[in-house]
């Protein structure tokens, strides 16, 4: 049974670790802390938790309890992770941070787009990129793991393929994302309030959302070169789903490329990888078809059959997104079924 | 494993039993009946399902294929059951129905408010009403079950208690309820569209709603004596769940009852209900806290210690208001552990 | 051209009276006050204002200033008006007040209720309810009105001309009511976040809402005897909109009233009223319908012809609830129109 | 007094006129056609509009009738006009087309996109694009007119400064839309239902839509040369707006435009244009802001200074995208005040 402790479990990546962790056969949450709960039991803050945690209560962070954990996932605004990881570490707990605290390899990078001193740069370089379907053989013997963000995983993993094949320009790449409001997180804040954001729809932080940095890397990273992408997220009246349109063009060398051998090189980059399904050529794959499961639905379309390739991938924000992926990577880590406690179907509708 | 047969499958009990199915330990659905889709896989029509079902397709309604099975549910319109039942419980398979066919004990009142003659009359005497909480003895070795409607479920949980005891006012009492549009099945109705759903709320048959003879049926059979009962159905801009809000008035006998004693019968009358949680007094239930789960979550309240007792009861409708419940009954029927396939928390937010 | 002031004008009923008035033919908003946003367009705050108040910016408070208007209306927390009534009424200024501070007859009432004593009792002797379908009159002359809650417009109107003819039992009487979000106002709190009432219903305040004591307070009025009230509040997942479902019965001496004598007494009781709508017997009004006009839509029900009344009734909290029905106050006070400004249908779909 | 008539008033457009020309100072509506709904009042369909239309029912469908009439609106399935509007224009009426059947010039185009041949070829040489800002004198002298569609109204205006002036490449150019459900009208689909649209998101007809034509047709005239477009359309979870996020570069000769004369482009461009909105440099225009508004609301974005120049575009499907927009060449045609009926402020929130 692998002892889990979560810090700042207060939030939606916090509760949502709980109601996939109650299913889990072989892991069992022992330390839950939250500064402004403690003493209150889980099940009193996410009635839905009634009859699965009966007796965890939020306590105050203590490093103690913490360390004695086998793994301690960090549902934390970033800067958290930074000044407890290291000790954690120190004391032989494996960390995985849902935070952008480790997401970005370099100190300085980080630095200029979270407007703080990156707090444990000695960590960077030990720290893995917790997306399996890069970094599964890193992620099973890392002892702190940067899980990815929520656009950057349906991104990253629409685009993948073909960056990594070298088949399409490395510039002038567009992601257009959609996200349902769960992605702004559980504080109390003005845009977030159901009045704001339902029956509506706007762009926001056009060119400078924080986990730009982090898919330019990667994608990087996969290209071998660097790449150049503008990413225009939008908000959606909707809790859960992110929805990533991305458009990229062949490269001159392989605008020859076929309908069917775009589809193939999906279906056998992805084969193997229990998270990723690539489905039939041209489909729309929904956002709710994931709503609540540990997937990545993709769907690939050639218009006209020009040298566009857009890629439709779809995942659910907290899940695949967040902490189905966190507890993707500690299966990983411990050695357990990948999908353990992460098997079931998407709530549709 | 439990072999199952499944009629009508593409609506959205049908799809709800197959999401549910896919994490049973111990059921396998071997056919899915459908005229209009015969042919189509079941994760091609829903692909929450991918990955789940890859060589389940529907299929022409065949009774000797589903007669192989040993149960097989209806998620058919009201009507269908009545053909088919009594072929298929000769052929020695169970009978699972989770439309209206069986739920009224006399088949002249079930005539009189679905406008059309009872089709199997002979079947009524051995037909169970499936509510766990009220005949899981009989469930167990029944084999014909008419799971109760949703309404029904969220409305007699809430009250059997005080009328079981004789505490209440058996005239009087009323039934203000809310649901999702989910109610409304998948067929394409111009008031179920989302332009005529949403940013709305209406009441709707407004005394004169077919799931009213059936919680009259049951409260009756509860209280020992006819109970009379107002019944307000209202369609909110939600796709899961039910909301009612029940009002009653201790009878004269038992006006000096204390809140705390309340609290306690309802705690004592469901303590062995593994989908019946009770919460503590003065609780307001949120649908979402079960949605996608097999529960029915119960507030009390008596405002200004007068005689009214007001309950709250909140079910998914989808779930224990249908597919969940017919499982939940599945499992009691074929000696499985009672909630198998139904231990999901509720997705929330 | 009336001169209008404003204080408070950053929540919901600020911009709805902005958004109304905008189309008034007689009315110009001189005045605009709010701590946090001084210096701001009215326009840069709410983009739908574009092109309207191209020249209005908030401002801090300034009695003087709001002096100089002919009417100032108060869309603030309650305890506002109280502190700056007196010396607008004394500079000769009318007030028309939304919020709570002068709806209770009773200071000693509103100090429990509100949990701080009355800041201005002196006043209560002179300030009117100004529901038009029972004040017109005084509304006339009125130099300080309190404009009716959201809650309380729907049941009142839904209710009044039973109570006023004496046709039904004063105890016992049922309001469950089920109300948008906006009815909570833009303060960043977290149970208005879209994650937190999207997709789910909940009841709340159940037994103790501060609209309680008003409601009953006019209903008393209206039937010449005390009125016993249980209101039970739901939270739903929309923006606007309120549906009142009104429980109450005929007295002994009414039980041989006819349906269409029930619906000859609500047609005539509002047949000159421009803001009430009777909709045939039978008839279930959607809050859709009202979606942004000054309009309280009702529809009345008996079911199985028993002595159990049930009249549903729809407004647009933020219109008919509040911001146009305080701007249908000032039409009748400066001799306007009564509906100048509140012509608009619903918006619908 | 302007006397109307509109052919197929019970959709979504139909009813959107209605509620539009309730407020209009000078115009009637004297006949309203629809075969399913003939006797039946307006607002007994549609109840936001009692107390509006009181005697207005809809008819059968009667030719001397619409002729009658100053102008006939078609708010129709496409080819329905095709069979009208001649004879109507014989008479000395004037058509307004809301439907597709003479947006596109060529009428082998139309047949290849709408799968039959065109119905009346011989009025396109006559038929005017209603597009106000772009032929607001050609209107004026119009006796039948193509009202343009939803998502051409917002990537037209979008991109229309661009092209006129030659600014940008003609090929590469990508409008990633998002529409409410409304835009799919009130027939009863399955993917327009509630349970179907709610809570996700989704792409749809990639590549093949049929705006797509009547897109690249109105900015190749605009460009003075072909203009290469993908548009993508994509189903979000509320009734109405459109949003419209458009990518395009700057051509070799322009990439040294300042950010300063981009913004002022488009405000000259517009600046007499009461129907457009160019908001300040790099806002992000929300589409509740133009709920129920006759305008379109233009952001600018140009991330990292590229050559990549992103507009952000919103309108009201059902308004400037259809009636809204068709009123306002009405009021062109009729020498009216052209936002008569068309003024209110957007619904928000």
């Amino acid at each position: 049974m692998i002892k889990i402790g979560i810090v700042g479990g207060t939030g939606y990546t916090g509760v949502e670790l709980l109601r996939l962790l109650a299913s889990h056969p072989n892991a069992q949450v022992e330390v839950i802390t939250s500064r402004s709960e403690a003493g209150v039991g889980v099940a009193e803050m996410y009635p839905n938790l009634r009859g699965h945690y009966s007796n965890l209560f939020f306590t105050e962070p203590d490093v103690a309890l913490l360390a004695a954990c086998d793994v301690v996932f960090f549902a934390t605004p970033h800067g958290v992770a930074h000044a407890l990881a290291g000790e954690l570490l120190d004391a032989g707990t494996r960390v995985i941070d849902l935070s952008a605290d480790f997401r970005l390899n370099n100190a300085e990078e980080w630095a200029e787009w979270y407007g703080q001193p990156h707090g444990a740069p000695e960590l960077l370089k030990e720290s893995v990129y917790g997306l399996p379907e890069i970094a599964r053989e890193e992620i099973k013997t890392a002892r702190l793991i940067a899980v990815p963000g929520c656009y950057p995983t349906a991104v990253e993993l629409g685009l993948l393929p073909l960056f990594e094949k070298g088949l399409v320009e490395t510039q002038g790449v567009i992601a257009d994302c959609k996200t349902g409001v769960s992605g702004a997180g559980r504080g109390a804040k003005v845009p977030s309030l159901f009045c704001e954001a339902a029956e509506s729809i706007k762009a926001y932080a056009v060119g400078n959302h924080r986990h730009h940095p982090e898919i330019t890397q990667e994608l990087t990273k996969a290209a071998g070169q660097p790449v150049g992408l503008t990413f225009v997220p939008h908000l959606l009246p909707m809790i859960r789903g992110i929805h990533a349109t991305l458009y990229v063009r062949l490269n001159t060398a392989n605008q020859g490329l076929t309908d069917a051998e775009l589809q193939e090189l999906f279906e056998m980059r992805y084969k193997n990888e229990p998270s990723v399904d690539i489905m039939p050529w041209n489909s729309c794959p929904e956002t709710r078809s994931v709503r609540g499961a540990n997937v990545c639905r993709i769907g690939l379309h050639r218009p006209q059959g020009s040298d566009l390739v857009i890629v439709l991938a779809v995942i659910d924000n907290l899940v695949k997104g967040a902490s189905g992926q966190a507890i993707q990577n500690m299966n990983i880590m411990f050695g357990q079924d990948e999908l353990a406690g992460l098997t079931y179907a998407g709530l549709m509708p």
